[in-house]
């Protein structure tokens, strides 16, 4: 069995952006790179065959929700997530920990674990560390996220300093429940808020522990963008340039491109595929909302700059008219399209990095948008 | 500009069932065939690309829901409906009548046409046969259908003889209007409720005005299948042999073979789609309800002897947790599945009927629901 193994292939010479290659036993994955969202073992609207084609190398699907439906043991039997939904690359696995810090009232945090209600029946249930990585390893994960608190922003420092704590107490409990037998990796992620000195407490005894990667989390919370640069900029350097670094939850096309160049290798997020579903589309010069009227007759793609399958085919007067008559394909072609700008900026991205281009690619991305109009 | 064509290739010797084959500027359609419904520009979750895959040849688009929205003068201006949704195959519309006589209190008949109110925004608009055939010009249609009153059912015999001479005298207007200046065909529609001497009188009439194709109205409106039948026999042999005869708005895979058998070449439904979002599927023992907890640890793909793309790669399992989760891909694959089951289900019938073995097809098709359990 293939060990999971990471290689940092070049580094930008203007920015910290990296270009680098994680080796998993479902094949590479070329960094940077962002993982569409497959919350329910279903990246929403997109088969399988429709992902590959738009360059997707490893997607995110969440324990908590297969936790509760239809169940990681009904999973394990059917063989597995990759089985399940016929997607055999990689898939990484979030905790479970942000969705059930997200049920508010329905949760209660003890050492243990968390005791949650289901949103779906109120049945209850408590995810521990241990759960975590057992829920994990039953769906087949390639890349095991430890079990930590997603910390709400504001928080007070000695919320964030205890929360932290008990984050690292998980992380440790993680690593002796992890088994890796089908040569999966496992993830550390550093909290400490908008605190420098808690977030490198935290990257340090994370890395004494010691993970095949590393992510920042607790950031696009809901902070502003300046903070949570500043969070990527004093937590990055301290984390070991060997091991991939993600950057979880985040974000707009700008804030990869910034995350990028402080030297983030992976990115999830639920905004492309969520703002496809209404209506709201991602292009080389902005954000456009696909319902507006003056799309109506428009015969246009939706970015004449785009290569995808949706935009050599259809025109933003069909799209406007799918999303107004309510039509499933609207989703679809939405989502297609916006998932396939976001993994083509990634993979201009590398490809800048590797000609060691990226400061001109950045400043180029920010051109187009201010420059060019709809 | 080719001219819409019709040629009678094969007369199976046990029944009425005929091989044919359709000529339209857009191609060929190899008859009997079933015509998948794309009620507003889309066939509902399915890519164009997805529908040739299975087998699709002709789509129907309805008149209607296009006239309101996004309206057919948009659609001219954008290119016509094949442009505008990415499908280069042929289409037939409906002429409008079947939705604005569904409205019920919304429409009041005059000799000019129907007054009717939108279900959208309560506009207010007459249908007339000139408006239909106007708007299914615009559409760009390759088979126009002649403006008629669907009549429900049960009604008077009064009712039925005065709303079908209407339904003739909107005919001869509707070819009147017809300008089939792209090659297309305007196909008539026979009706006369459940009364041979009705529906003979009206068949007369319609072949004395002229028509490409003859279709049978007024069916599949709540009557019994053993009526349908009736009025299927009664019908069909009073039409042209050299003419495409067509059942509209039939039926479940029994009506279909059925109506084959009985000398019908085109169908068009919304069950296969319909039933598919609702998670009821066809398979070659008939259907089955893919909520049902049986299925919730099934590996076994919806039909073991489907070929499908969706019976390739996904389980009952998978398909059920879909279902359950409310997620798009549900729609899709199973759209994707009960289309393909539809078409490959006709596609079999024209092989059987080649063949000269269509009795054994049916038999076949009888004795497999009979004897097989999911």
């Amino acid at each position: 069995m293939e060990r999971f193994a990471f290689a940092l292939l070049n580094k930008d010479s203007g920015t910290s952006a990296r270009r680098g290659r994680m080796l998993t036993p479902r094949g590479a994955i070329e960094t940077p790179i962002f993982m569409p969202v497959g919350t329910q073992g279903t990246v929403k609207g997109l088969l399988p065959e429709a992902l590959k084609d738009i360059g997707a190398q490893i997607i995110l699907a969440n324990t908590y929700h297969l936790f509760l439906r239809p169940g990681h043991e009904t999973v394990r039997r059917l063989g597995g997530l990759h089985a399940f939904m016929n997607w055999e690359l990689p898939i990484l696995t979030d905790s479970g920990g942000f969705q059930v810090f997200s049920l508010g009232e329905l949760r209660r945090i003890t050492e243990e674990g968390v005791v949650f209600q289901s949103h779906l029946d109120g049945s209850r249930h408590l995810l521990s560390p241990e759960l975590s990585i057992e829920v994990q390893q039953a769906l087949g994960a390639d890349i095991i996220m430890a079990f930590d608190e997603c910390i709400p922003y504001p928080a007070t420092r000695d919320y964030v300093a205890q929360s932290t704590q008990r984050s690292t107490r998980w992380a440790l409990r993680c690593k002796q429940a992890f088994r890796g037998e089908a040569g999966q990796a496992l993830f550390g992620i550093v909290q400490g808020g908008m605190f420098p000195e808690l977030r490198r407490q935290s990257s340090e005894e994370l890395q004494e522990i010691g993970f095949d990667g590393y992510a920042v989390g607790g950031l696009s919370v809901g902070e502003e963008a300046s903070l949570m640069y500043e969070a990527m900029e004093s937590t990055l350097p301290l984390l070991p340039e060997d091991r991939p670094r993600y950057v979880m939850g985040v974000g707009t096309p700008e804030n990869l491109v910034e995350g990028i160049s402080r030297g983030v290798d992976m990115f999830d997020c639920v905004m492309p595929t969520r703002n496809a579903r209404n209506g709201v589309l991602f292009t080389s010069f902005g954000k456009i909302s696909i319902k507006q009227a003056r799309y109506a007759e428009d015969s246009q793609p939706i970015d004449p700059a785009c290569g995808c399958y949706v935009c050599r085919h259809y025109s933003r007067a069909y799209l406007r008219h799918l999303y107004q008559s309510g039509e499933i394909l609207a989703s679809v072609l939405n989502t297609h399209h916006n998932l396939h700008y976001y993994l083509n900026l990634m993979a201009e991205a590398r490809r800048a990095i590797e000609n060691g281009q990226f400061t001109e690619f950045r400043r180029d991305f920010y051109h187009r948008r201010e420059t060019q109009d709809s």
